[in-house]
């Protein structure tokens, strides 16, 4: 309808509306497509399906279709195919097209980030709470060490071996701390081990890594804008991401009762699931507004849902959403991933792929050591934690985004981060499907 | 965690993203909250959810509260209550906030689009083609005489008794024959009439209306452009959603038996649910692109997988999703309504005001009297054809627009089809149950 509206003199605004529909109609079918086609060619070949969905996001987005691109990382509305498409067949003009274009990878990417604090959401929903406080202690010690241990030894090595100045050698260290704990969480998911005891670790490390990782983020930032440390904002991020997640459980844990007393007395559709998304988005926007991530506070909504008696049919409820909207953040991830840096008859690619494959040896090390310290389990299997805790997917690309911005990491440095971060995404799904293999994983009963 | 990416000199579009985030986060809080309390309100009083959902989406935007309001409706970043909020709570710069708002809405605007796609794709799903099928002639005349009675009556009437031009009139009276699908399906399918064979005509009167509707617009606005009326356009919409229509159903019947065994092979998560999101988005995207309406996709598309074996579990994965994205498209249309315009106080209101009672008047009676002309149905119930054909909606608003865009529509007519669109779409809903009422209806087996 909208080519009509442009006619009789609507502003460009208006024009624009439609086409970013049409835009972000045809980029979901593209999601779709790539995540369906990739996760189940994926799970034929005994693969979790969310490395296929990946990789599904490499083949349509920058590095190979060019069906969806994102301004962020330096396309053009005329480096997206789908502007193409829109240009040949919904007669969108020239002159509108980069405003679409942006408009409609906004909406993606919100879209993208919607998937992900519902992701987070399912998954605080199927983890157990009370397990996960049990394997509280683990967590700390795993997230712990597995920050400190590729932090160091990234930065001594790319310092001594590599001569790389402090300042970026402590930003390339940092990049290897935080796990991906999106791609971790479904691939446990998909392969039944969540409620393992290692997969309680692991996600309760995952979170805690994310928090550490926003902590070290921040330190890293500051020094790399002041030259000094700002103790105050370390300080404040450590006591309110302590604050924020315990505030959160004990909350619910009041708030528990009342909420299934609400749903119950509600009498129009939605009676269930609009309260807990109101719960979910609250405590995100404020996850996101204390500086820490909303991610985080999806999860901890989730973990609060887990003790109410709808949590069945929540869960239910959630799936259909999850599986609508959850792709989007993987196919996005894949799409965004450049895999021209790992271009070896590039001359200027070299020196990062040195530096890559230095990186991505400490950043699989720096995490597979961390099972060892889990102590007083015996049958548990360190392997699995260790190896859970590789991924850095899109954290490890933040890191890398902050630090071109900031003009801190030469391009190679950059290059390399990248690379690390591609890598251990995609090397973590079937390893950690190896890793728990046919070894006995001490199972938590379903309660 | 974005301030942190901007106090290192990151991008000014990236730090809006995770504002936009925000935005989005605490704009779906309003929208969940005030459709929930309205919906639950209305159905306490007896009324229709969504009329509370509208209510709800008047009392959060632009006539009170705004918290929800949108650049197209002439509001600026200022007048955004949760931009202020951002503000103060999340740390957005006021450089940032103009960027920040317009991008929030757009998302809002296409989630908002988005539920109503998803809204017409379950209203296909839950409607039956061949009873539609059946009642195929009597929903084209009713179709027909909706159209051109409150076109002729609104039109001639603003000539001899208004005295307004003839291509204002002519525009007035076009805005008043599109019937909004929307509401009149919700409220069908609220009170569990939708399968009624008078929901179905209305259902199927309102679909051709809605085809009818986007001619006539595209007929008044060349009309308004160029003085004289494009035959080539006009022939052009007519047949494109003949056959986009029957098209989409003929193949749907051949694609039927495929889908459903697509669907069994898939393995991985979404098998159900994602196969029929790329053909729904498919078809509302060819419905966009060709200048017809993407719910008219959307519709298709439902109305062909009500014909497969899948049908009752594709509705069950489809609620939650409407649950959470079909109040958007609610509270919108209620949030972008200005009360202000109904003011009598204003005294440049009062010519629009005594226009708005005849155009509301021609609104109402042009369409309750379509109920008379459905021939061979003994005990069917014409009142409440003639009451299902009533509301507006958002497609009254569409042609308000166009003409106030296009300089054609004097304020006073624009704010006389603005209230005239508001009536209809408010008195609908409780008209049309007090028109089902304990009357009895010719009810359609389920099979």
């Amino acid at each position: 309808m909208l080519p009509i509206l442009a006619s009789v003199g609507e502003t460009a605004t208006k024009a624009e509306s439609a086409m970013v529909l049409a835009g972000v109609l045809l980029s979901l079918v593209v999601v779709y497509l790539a995540s369906k086609i990739g996760g189940e060619l994926s799970n034929a070949f005994g693969l979790p399906p969310v490395l296929g969905e990946l990789v599904g996001g490499v083949v349509v987005g920058i590095s190979a279709l060019h069906l969806l691109v994102f301004p962020e990382s330096g396309a053009t509305s005329s480096d997206s195919f789908i502007m193409s498409i829109l240009q040949a067949t919904a007669g969108l003009s020239p002159d509108a097209t980069t405003a679409t274009f942006e408009a409609q990878s906004e909406v993606i990417s919100v879209l993208a980030e919607l998937g992900v604090i519902i992701l987070l959401f399912e998954i605080g929903l199927e983890s157990n709470l009370k397990q996960l406080m049990e394997v509280g202690i683990q967590a700390i010690l795993v997230a712990c060490v597995g920050v400190v241990v590729p932090f160091a030894a990234g930065t001594a090595g790319l310092m001594l071996i590599f001569g790389v100045p402090a300042i970026p050698a402590i930003f390339a260290g940092a990049a290897l701390t935080a796990t991906s704990i999106g791609i971790t969480s479904k691939v446990l998911s998909e392969i039944g081990r969540l409620n393992s005891q290692e997969g309680q670790i692991i996600i309760g490390a995952a979170v805690i890594d994310d928090v550490l990782g926003i902590i070290v983020l921040a330190v890293v930032a500051s020094l790399a804008k002041t030259g000094e440390v700002d103790v105050n904002n370390v300080i404040y991020l450590i006591i309110s991401s302590t604050v924020f997640l315990g505030g959160a459980i004990v909350l619910g844990k009041v708030f528990n009762k009342s909420f299934v007393a609400l749903s119950e007395s509600l009498k129009t559709r939605g009676e269930l699931i609009i309260p807990a998304l109101i719960f979910a988005f609250i405590l995100s926007y404020i996850g996101a507004v204390i500086h820490l991530e909303a991610i985080l506070g999806a999860f901890a909504a989730g973990l609060v849902f887990d003790e109410t008696d709808k949590r069945k049919e929540l869960e239910k409820q959630v799936r259909p959403i999850a599986d609508m909207l959850v792709p989007v953040f993987f196919v996005a991830v894949g799409a965004r991933t450049d895999l021209g840096v790992l271009n070896p008859a590039i001359p200027s690619n070299r020196e990062g792929l040195i530096i890559a494959v230095f990186l991505i040896v400490v950043a699989i090390l720096g995490k597979v050591v961390t099972g060892a310290v889990v102590f007083g389990k015996e049958k548990i299997n360190r392997w699995a934690i260790g190896v859970g805790m590789i991924p850095r997917g899109e954290v490890g690309l933040v890191f890398a985004g902050v630090g071109t911005a900031s003009g801190v990491l030469s391009d190679a440095l950059n290059a390399a981060i990248i690379m690390m971060v591609i890598l251990t995404t995609f090397v973590a799904p079937p390893l950690l499907r190896l890793a728990f293999g046919d070894a006995p994983s001490v199972e938590v009963k379903a309660d």
